[in-house]
């Protein structure tokens, strides 16, 4: 609060600025300086849960009841794979991302901006995205917030779909601070758009602790914490009410590499800070992911993007951006690690619901009927629930080490190659009415 | 206590028959009937705490008070090398994993049979084993329970490192029950000499929810809570006060394949419900560890290892075996996994500690001084804490991508065997009197 009052921050756009004025907010230029009453009061606007519609209404999402909502990687400019390493994103991948994310079973919004095609125009990319997810996939999809054109091109698809936008939640946007203290004009506008139609904002910052925040992780807190706050208020002076979620994917720099790190233990250590924030200021949270250092899905990549998956689930994270798919610091995307952390979103889901404890399941008659000695196998409380009472994998090996060695040592990233170029193969889009179909078309073409 | 009150519980050994006897205890043959009153005041004298004594005093460790204690892989019969996959464990393997374990600053215990050499005799493999940890290491040291001649060479062993064994702990040794219902007579052996001793024991169950227990988890539970109680029951009818840890590393079998499955949601769902139990006896706990199903240290084997030991941590307990090197579902250990499990543990414990958060790290001069659109990179707040601020892996990479691909597109693993490589050959033996060395090595000798 102090840094609000005292430093303040910078809103380089007029539109944003008139808003804060008109609300008798001081400001010094493009700085702008906010009361503690006057952002309290903005926050209790916004609403602690809200629901994002998808076209088919069996997959909605609700945002903020204390189960989180998982989404794909997001930004990643390169694509990681087993033959070449990196090279850059092309629209034949994005297809096929969309594909998956529609496929993957614990992907609960399609994502957006997974991997950046570069064989696009960057002014129409977004558009080519956004069609992508719409048409691939009836899960909800983000939208975009590559500006005014990115924001506004979204509600255009949206009201084809769904009619006038603004009655409810149909899409979702990530709006990210430019830290120290400040958004960019770009995301300014978006923010703008997408709070005029009343559509969610995860307002989010991405603070480097050592370069763009201070170097000690409660420095960073407190500075983002002021930054996304004076966004969040902007929300809800333009319109009370707009759905919004608090966001933090801060993080450190490596001080030998001079770069940002992602599976490090201060990131998971900001994530449950951060939404101690959330739980405080009653709103929603977005933080977390499948994160790793790591540029190839290794067993670095596993343990680093477990541990931060846990630490987000352990932290009552409400909307999980980058749950699957990222490598390399948020650099690249692999279509082997994408369904590999589905596998351990679903993994970390089903271990989370425990085991009945029950007279059937304690099974007291069958352990006196087999008795001190004996053997399970073949009694019929076992083979009655063989296929169902244990989860099981997609991916995972559950191999013996004799077939291992006698199949020449596959590893998990071959598995799970096979696997998301049969999901792709397989892939059918799921039905939209025909005149959707052309309307959404015609707007992407007429780009 | 229905069932050990109804069902029994097999001890086939005349001495611990006769010790049940002496104590009033219900016997069929060598099936033992406890009641809930005979467990309770049995289990009421074990200690909460307790601290196992190292010959260096500086690393003994406390079990039970809230921090787990770690140490490595147990039981494997196989390692697996990058080179040629799956091979039998020697002798001169072991010496090299007995250096590591001395060298991992995250093992607390040296441990014991990690991988068990196959290139000596069975009857003195044990000896040669414990005399590597006791040479190698001046951690403490987990003790043999091969049976009665297993268990009195490690009380012969640490009377020479310590003078006369029975006054504190300085070594513990693992009892497994064998499920359903029962121990064997080797392990039974091994626990009347440790309690003699008055030596720590970890009396652990593995059942197989489907096989050697019922399907269901609550059935394992309950099941193997009879044969613990009974076991624990035991040592304390021996000599009261003896410490004794309550185990689980009780799992599911995947019921495609018939094998045991240790990186499943399953595992860490009873090491969850076993530290409960443990909690509601007032025992000490030990389960869990950096567990996998992956026959090398893949992806799989690096987010099964760390959802495994994530679960453990969350769930409190006191002794994590296997906290580093194993795969394969218990049956093969690797040099790499032994370093990266390391790791990860160390990271795990560094997460755990979370971050300050005073006037000094809150740095609010300093957001101030850099200011909206500034840099800390070269803020004397940022110099002068640069190297010390934040977790350092030693094995996990931070490379850029471009360093990635022109280094060849490394993986950790490799970086894993560098390490390993590095360690086993900077060892040396810590210092020990000559004449207990030329003790040591005349006991070993002579047998």
């Amino acid at each position: 609060m102090q840094v609000l009052a005292e430093i303040g921050v910078l809103f380089p756009n007029q539109e944003a600025l008139a808003v804060f004025e008109k609300h008798g907010v001081k400001a010094d230029g493009q700085k702008v300086f906010l009361t503690e009453d006057q952002v309290m009061k903005a926050i209790a606007q916004a609403p602690a849960q809200f629901t994002i519609h998808a076209r088919n209404s069996e997959r909605d999402v609700r945002i903020g009841d204390g189960v989180p909502v998982l989404a794909p990687g997001y930004g990643a400019p390169f694509i990681v794979d087993l033959d070449v390493g990196k090279r850059p994103a092309t629209m034949d991948d994005y297809h096929k991302l969309a594909k998956l994310a529609h496929a993957l079973p614990n992907q609960d919004l399609s994502g957006h901006l997974m991997a950046e095609p570069a064989d696009i125009p960057p002014k129409t990319v977004h558009l080519q995205m956004l069609h992508a997810h719409i048409v691939h996939s009836d899960k909800p999809f983000i939208g975009s917030t590559a500006g005014a054109a990115g924001a506004g091109h979204t509600m255009e698809l949206a009201s084809i779909l769904f009619g006038r936008v603004g009655e409810r939640p149909v899409t979702i946007g990530l709006i990210n601070s430019l830290s120290p203290l400040g958004y960019s004009c770009e995301m300014l506008e978006a923010l703008l758009v997408y709070a005029h139609h009343r559509q969610p904002v995860i307002v989010a910052a991405l603070s480097m602790a050592g370069s763009t925040g201070p170097i000690t992780l409660a420095g960073v807190l407190g500075q983002q914490n002021a930054e996304l706050l004076a966004g969040i208020t902007l929300t809800q002076l333009i319109n009370p009410g707009t759905p919004v979620v608090y966001g933090s994917a801060s993080t450190n720099l490596d001080m030998r590499t001079g770069g940002l790190v992602i599976g490090s233990p201060e990131f998971s250590m900001l994530t449950g800070a951060h939404a101690d924030l959330c739980r405080y200021y009653g709103l929603p949270s977005r933080s977390g992911g499948a994160l790793t250092d790591s540029h190839s899905p290794d067993v670095q990549a596993g343990y680093e993007s477990m541990f931060s998956l846990m630490t987000t689930f352990n932290s009552g994270i409400d909307i999980v951006l980058h749950a699957a798919g990222i490598l390399s610091s948020f650099l690249s995307f692999s279509y082997e690690k994408f369904v590999l952390d589905d596998e351990i979103c679903g993994l970390v889901r089903h271990w989370l619901q425990g085991f009945p404890v029950d007279e059937e399941t304690l099974a007291f008659p069958i352990i006196a009927q087999v008795g001190p000695g004996g053997n399970y196998l073949m009694e019929m409380h076992t083979l009655g629930r063989c296929r169902t009472e244990f989860w099981q994998p997609a991916v995972s090996s559950r191999d013996g080490i004799e077939s291992w060695m006698a199949a020449g040592r596959p590893d998990a990233t071959h598995r799970a190659r096979q696997r998301w170029q049969k999901l792709v193969a397989e892939h059918q889009d799921p039905p939209l009415d025909p005149t959707i179909t052309r309307q959404l078309q015609v707007l992407v073409d007429k780009q």
